[in-house]
Order: C-alpha cells, then sequence, then structure tokens
C-alpha cells in the first residue's frame, strides 16, 4: 500500500523555546555571523547503539517554517519583541545547510548526527523542534530494536497507541518501531499515513458484548474468515478460550478457510503459550500463530525465550511506545563553530570534566568496515581531513589506545539533506528505510547489541580534532573568558 | 494574553487501533445496541491520586470525528472492510453522551473519570484516542502537581520541549503542568495555544557566541533590561558568571532599571545556591531570583530544600515532561453495560482477583467533604441511587471496613460533556482550571499528597454498586460462559 501521507498542516514555527526567539532578536536576523551546530547524544543508558530516526519529520519541519499573522500577534503580546524583529520575521526561512545520518543508521554517543550550518538565528530557531523530533523518534526506534533483537525469530508488532504520550508519539512512535524492527502496527492512523502493515483482532469488551464467548468468536470468524485471530483469555483460556477458538477454526476450516492463530493476553504466558502450542497441534493447526501481549518488553521476552515459550509474535504497548525504562535520550545541540567574514572560528563549551566538553569544528562522521563487512569503529573527524592507509585511530581522551587499520573500507555516514535552505535528500520508503536499518545492524557484532553491558563500539577522533581540540583546551587553560577562536 | 488558538487541524479519526474498526464493521453501524463505557486507571505508583487533563483535546477529537476520502480509501485497501461499511462510515459522528470530571480535578485509582453511553460501534471507535488523550495528559498533570507542591513556596516552570515525546507531548504537557501547578512554560506555541505564560532566557551557546560571557550579558542586558535573567554557569559560576551578572545589574540598575535575576544550570545547586544568594543580597540585590534546572525532579528538591538551598523558581525539563520515573498511566475503558431495546443488561470483566474485576452497572461519582471543607472520601455508585445522612460508606472488598457520616455534603464529579453528540460543556480558560486544581488541592489532606507512602484516601463503593457485582459474580459463578445480563 503506498502511504497516503496526511500532510501534517499544523504550523509548528512556534514550536520552539522562548530564548531561541529572545536570542535571534539579541543577535539580529541580519548579522552575517554563521554558526555551525553539531546535534549529539551523550549516552543512552545500558545499550551503547542507538537507531537514528525523525529526519522525516525534521525535514517537514524546517520546509514548512513560516510565522503566521498570529504568531506575530503572540509575540507582539509579550512585550519582548521591536517591530523590526517581528517584522523580519514575516520574511523568515530556513536558508542554511543541513547534513544528518539517514534514518535507520545505527548510531553511538557523542557523533554528530545532525549538522547545521546557517545564520546564527536561524539555527538557534530551529534547535527546540528538531532536538524533540529526533530525541523522541530515535528513542523509540532504539527501543523497538532491542525489543526485536531479542525477540527473533519472533516478530513484534506495535500496540501502544493509548498509552503514547500524546497523538504525535504514537503515530510517530508507530513509525519509529517499524523503523526499529517491528513488523507493523495496530494504529491506523499510522499505517495510513506511513505505509506500515495495521495489524489486530478485537478486545475483551467485544466478547463480553456477546451472549458467550462462542458467539463472539463465531461473528468474528463470520466477519474475518481470512484472518480470524482469536483472544483467548476473556474467561478462562485453557478450558473455554482455546476449546472456543478450536471448534470456531474447526468450522473455518470445514468452510475452506485458514484461520491466523489466537492472541495470549494474560496469565502465565510461558505456561500458557506452551499448553496452547500442544492444543492448536493436536487439532490439526500447526501453523496458527500465538500472539502475546500484556506488559511486554525486551527482558520479559528474554525470560519468556529462556522458559520454552512457544510464542510466534508479540505484542508491545506501554514499554516500547514510552521507551519505559529510559523515557527521553537526552539528545543536545552545540554550538561547534562561528563564521564570520569568510573566516571560521571553532568553538567548544568548557567544562571540568574533558568528557563532557564539547567537540570544536566542523565535522564529518565515518564509519569503517572491516573486509569481511563488519563495522570495526566509527571516527569523528573534521571536515576536509584526509586518510590513507595504514590508518591509526586513537581513543578520544586515553591516547594510548590506538588501532591500525590495513584494509578496511570507509563509509561517510553525514549526508546533505538541506543546501542553502532547499531540500537536497528525498525520505525513502519505510520498507526501504527498514531493510536498510537491518542490513546495517547485520553489521554490527552481537555483542555491541547485548541489552546488558554490552561491548563499547569504538567511537574515536582524527588527529585534527584531537589536536583542534587539545589546543583550544590549552589556549584557554585558566582564562575564565577565552577570546573568540582559537 | 487571549490565547490565539491554533485549531488542530489535523484529521484525527484514524487514530485508533486497527481492532476498533474490525469490531465496528462486527458489530454493524446500525446494531441497535447501546454501550456503556468507564474509562479510569488502575494504579498510580507511589503516588496515590492524579490530577485529571486531557479533557479539551477529548472534545476537539469527538467533534471533528470525520472520515475523509483517503481514509475510506486506505481502509478499502486493507481488503478487510464491506463496501456497505465503508460507505456508512461517510456519514459517521458521534451521537451519545460523554460524562467526565473537568480537568484539574484530583482523582483516584478505580474512579470512573469519563463515562460514554453511545451505540456499541461508535463508543468502540473512540476508546484508542481518548486514552492516548486522557492517559498522557493527567499523566503530566499530575507529575507536575507532584512536583510543585514539593517546590512550594518555590515557583515552577515546564523546560521540557526538546526531551518531550514528540511536538504533542511538549504542546499538551505544557498545558498539562500549567494544570498541575507549574507557572509558565518555556514553549511558545503552547503558550500561544492556550494563553500560558512564557518564559525564558539565554542559553550556553549565546554566550559562547560572543567575544567574552560579560559582552554577552551587556548585550542581553541591552536587549531586556525589564526581563534580565542571566545563565551564570558557562564558565565558572562564582568566579565569573556571578561577578559579570552583577556588574551588568549595576549598570541596569544605573539606568533605572531592574533585574529578574540569575539561573545556575550546572554544578551543585544547593551549595552555589547559597552562595549566589550571599553575593546578590550583598551587591543590594535581595529581589533578585535565583533559577535553577538541569535534571530536577521532585526529590531532587527535596533534597534541595532539606539542604537549605536557596532557590526561587525551578525549571524543570525531562522528568516532568516525559513523567520519567512512570511514564503512562494506564488508564483503561472497560465496558460497563449494554442496552438493548431499552433494557440496560450491567456487564463486568471477570478475574481470579476480585480486585481486578471491573464494576458493572451506570455510574456516578461523589466527592464527600467534611464541615470543614475537607474531601473525606470518594463514593462509586450508581446512576439513580439515593442517598440520606448519615450515610455508611464501605470499602470495597474488605466490607467490615465501613464509616458512618452524620454531617458531610456531597459533590457529584462527573459532568456532562457531550449529550447527543452535541458539546454540553465549554472548557474554563487555563487560568480558571489552574486556580480551582489550587482549591481542589487544598481541601485534600497533606498526607494524601506524599510523594512517597502515602496514606491512601477512601474511594468506596455504594451499596447498590457492590451489591450489583456480588449478584454478578455468584451469578456467574462456575459458569465459563456468563449469560448476558445479570
Amino acid at each position: 500500500m503506498t502511504p497516503l501521507r496526511n500532510k501534517d498542516s499544523r504550523n509548528l514555527t512556534m514550536l520552539t523555546d522562548l530564548y531561541q526567539l529572545t536570542m535571534m532578536q539579541a543577535y539580529g536576523t541580519n548579522s552575517g555571523t554563521v554558526a555551525h551546530f553539531d546535534l549529539f547524544f551523550r549516552n543512552n543508558g545500558q545499550t551503547n547503539y542507538a537507531v537514528a530516526a525523525g529526519l522525516n519529520s525534521v525535514i517537514d519541519y524546517i520546509n514548512d517554517l513560516e510565522f503566521t499573522e498570529t504568531d506575530l500577534q503572540y509575540l507582539r503580546s509579550t512585550n519582548l519583541f521591536s517591530n523590526d524583529f517581528l517584522e523580519s520575521l514575516k520574511s523568515f526561512r530556513f536558508t542554511g545547510d543541513i547534513r544528518a545520518v539517514t534514518e535507520g543508521t545505527v548510531i553511538f554517543p557523542q557523533e554528530p548526527i545532525l549538522t547545521v550550518r546557517a545564520p546564527i538565528h536561524e539555527a538557534q530557531l530551529i534547535e527546540s523542534a528538531m532536538l524533540t523530533l529526533l530525541n523522541h523518534q530515535t528513542l523509540i526506534a532504539t527501543k523497538a530494536s532491542k525489543i526485536s533483537l531479542t525477540a527473533a525469530p519472533a516478530s513484534v508488532f506495535e500496540y501502544g497507541l493509548r498509552r503514547a504520550q500524546g497523538a504525535d508519539a504514537g503515530i510517530y512512535g508507530a513509525r519509529s518501531a517499524v523503523i526499529g524492527g517491528c513488523i507493523g502496527t495496530s494504529n491506523v492512523l499510522a499505517a495510513k499515513m506511513f505505509g506500515l502493515d495495521a495489524v489486530g483482532t478485537h478486545s475483551h469488551s467485544f466478547v463480553l458484548s456477546f451472549d458467550s464467548e462462542l458467539a463472539a468468536f463465531r461473528e468474528y470468524a463470520r466477519m474475518y474468515p481470512n484472518s480470524c485471530l482469536l483472544l483467548v483469555d476473556s474467561y478462562d483460556t485453557l478450558k473455554s478460550g482455546l476449546p472456543n477458538a478450536i471448534k470456531v477454526f474447526d468450522e473455518l476450516r470445514a468452510g475452506g478457510h485458514k484461520p491466523v492463530g489466537i492472541r495470549l493476553d494474560s496469565g502465565d504466558l510461558a505456561y500458557l503459550s506452551k499448553v496452547a502450542r500442544k492444543m492448536l497441534d493436536d487439532a490439526g493447526y500447526k501453523d496458527a500463530l500465538i500472539f502475546a501481549s500484556g506488559d511486554i518488553d525486551e527482558n520479559v521476552i528474554l525470560h519468556l525465550k529462556t522458559q520454552g515459550a512457544k510464542i510466534d509474535c508479540y505484542g508491545v504497548g506501554t514499554k516500547l511506545i514510552t521507551s519505559a525504562d529510559q523515557p527521553a535520550l537526552g539528545g543536545v545541540y552545540k554550538l561547534s563553530a562561528i563564521e564570520q567574514g569568510g573566516k571560521i572560528y571553532p568553538k567548544m563549551k568548557f567544562s571540568n570534566s574533558e568528557e563532557k566538553m564539547t567537540n570544536p569544528g566542523v565535522k564529518e562522521l565515518y564509519r569503517l568496515y572491516s573486509p569481511d563487512g563488519f563495522a570495526i569503529a566509527d571516527l569523528i573527524a573534521l571536515k576536509g581531513e584526509t586518510f590513507s592507509k595504514p590508518l591509526t585511530i586513537t581513543h578520544p581522551i586515553e591516547r594510548w589506545k590506538s588501532m591500525t587499520l590495513e584494509d578496511f573500507t570507509m563509509k561517510s555516514l553525514l549526508v546533505p539533506i538541506f543546501e542553502n535552505g532547499r531540500q537536497v535528500y528525498t525520505v525513502p520508503s519505510i520498507n526501504d528505510i527498514a531493510a536498510n536499518a537491518r542490513a546495517e545492524m547485520d553489521k554490527l557484532w552481537d555483542e555491541y547489541k547485548r541489552i546488558i553491558n554490552p561491548h563499547i563500539y569504538k567511537v574515536d577522533y582524527s588527529d585534527g580534532l584531537y589536536n583542534l581540540k587539545q589546543s583550544l583546551i590549552s589556549n584557554q587553560g585558566g582564562k575564565p573568558f577565552p577570546d573568540k577562536g582559537a
């Protein structure tokens, strides 16, 4: 099904923090100063990796930037803004460059996953919304990835709409879940908008609304003879739900139809699934699928698998759609350089801890692959740096940790998305994004993907970046007010 | 400022789970069966109470229900729906009744906070979106309430947009935060849409983009002489940030302006705020406010207060806007009765645990107040039951726990919102909602509001509800397939 995109017709230009607008006015909308910002996340809880998502929304947001008459009316009412500034907002549009990793790319802490080069007031306005969109969608794609990798070869469906943090969290969460590895969603609007596979069966209230469970199952099977999936735990899973389901499956089979399977939504899923499998097999339904739902996440799945549960498909709700164990990614957007009069001045935020200092300069991000196709390490470098073989890459802080690569391939991960405000990248179909995400995930050793205590994937700095950072640190040594530039 | 409402122009009719649509078709859109549903939550983590929010969005959603041509085109493409059913959706609108507690009402587990009476296919469609909207907004209002009650008399601002789970989570989260007790937000769009107070200052990158911290502060003060709040931790809070801020405050004062204060965003907030207070006081700025931000929630605030931190205003981000320690409320929507041919058949979901069984019948929800104005208990009753003094109310399960009230007042909490599909309730202004929420909160003993181990507020059943539930349980005893009705 081709997606029938509901263009999000809301104007999100004002979806920003007030300080972005007060800073824009302080910079002026015609300052001539061009800023470079990097967007990255600092850590990702227990899991090291994340799966990038949300670029699709960022592109719509940037293209649609425009202050409406009521926006200006509101801003005027705050008494914070001059008439000149408000007038200049009438013709505001984004005129800069954006590069980003594509959706579905596996990413790691500290890596620039999106960079902006734009007049400083433009670069400032877009910080908040870009962070909102990328933080949220990357968070859910990552959680979906952890759940799907744990569940494999079982499939995972996204069922969380009713527990999502608002409509967008449901809609874009469903899309992100599919990027991360889910194979479908219960969310009809998301399925329509993005061409996802919509799945679903019936609820307990459907069963309760009939005179008996059997009557409810029969009616459902009559309506959906070729997609009949029955929820069997409304009364008693083993004593009534499964026998009734098998009775109705027999009737379907007699009519030439093939039932899909059953869904368990409560009780001990390990025990019930094993008994259900045997009952279905004994009745001749070896192909009937067993779906399980109810407060499931990657840890529950791991334990169910350990106990030999016979589950073919998981419907995962609350814990996926909210990323319950870590409900925010914590991405940040930091100034890396200022351009004035054609000259670039690298910038960095200082801190008592070298790890918390930001990385200065205009950057590239590379992934290095070994000849067998596996990813070896990522390299954060300065734009314009060149590399030759053999290549020695070095730990960001502990420089004695280095590795020399003789034979490798190198892929640049930051792709041009906007140039001079014009979109130069087309978002692939969701199927292509998800397929690409799976392919990239396969290039990463399992040790990096463990859901607890993963091996830490190397993200090294180039010599150029390392030397620039050190020179900025030592030039500023002891000076509370760093001068502009290095 | 009057809110300049951006009407949410998205069509959210398809924001539902696929099974709602397959069940609608199975019921038929002209079945004559009317269903009653109750929406409630089962528990709320460590805290017993919640603050209702989201009705505003539910009203918009219900009013805007309409299947578009592309919606029907999409549904047709799934091959699940008949032409007759799709044709009938063209004229679909909600024709039923909705009652709900108003926004800002303090609510407790098991209480029906929204009830629906509607043709069963209509009642089914709206389940998912109503749960999404009410779960999310009630969750955030509740978290804001916990944080604000802990911070008082200090004020709390909502700063979380960039970590919100999507645009809606930021927008409606900001509104919910104000219902729960925050006094403003950094989110400009939310402020514009709902008439909230927008607040903000500047970022570290603003300071970094100037030649020196002092130059950045001076420029900011020049632009905003009457709302000058300076972020003092870009380099060194005590050695540069505060001395520079005081220097600029002196310049402002010389020009006849009064500075607002400073913001601390890192470091030891207890220590820094105490030193900052002394430095500001010594310089003659006893009225200058100290704002603090950075990974704050109610527990951090409690510890800061215990250590004598001098903080006037908290900016709370991630942990509020995602309700990080409990990112979903878990509201559910359960069938309570079926009407056929004018007769009402109460319905309930059975379970091995009496606590998990749902409450049958069409209900009312009352709050009982003592003569001193404090809330004593809530009472879930059947519609049409009458009560007289003295009134004995009884624990839902342990019937020996009862209390007899001689002198009390009784307030009905479920207010008509839609009647026959027509909106009969007007949402008050956000200021009125927030003021009412504060007034209601004041009627609740502090013991019920503790953020850990709170005293459990009594939510009792009327005799009518208790007897109905027991009769349904005993009528179904041992029967796997309950007959319709009691």
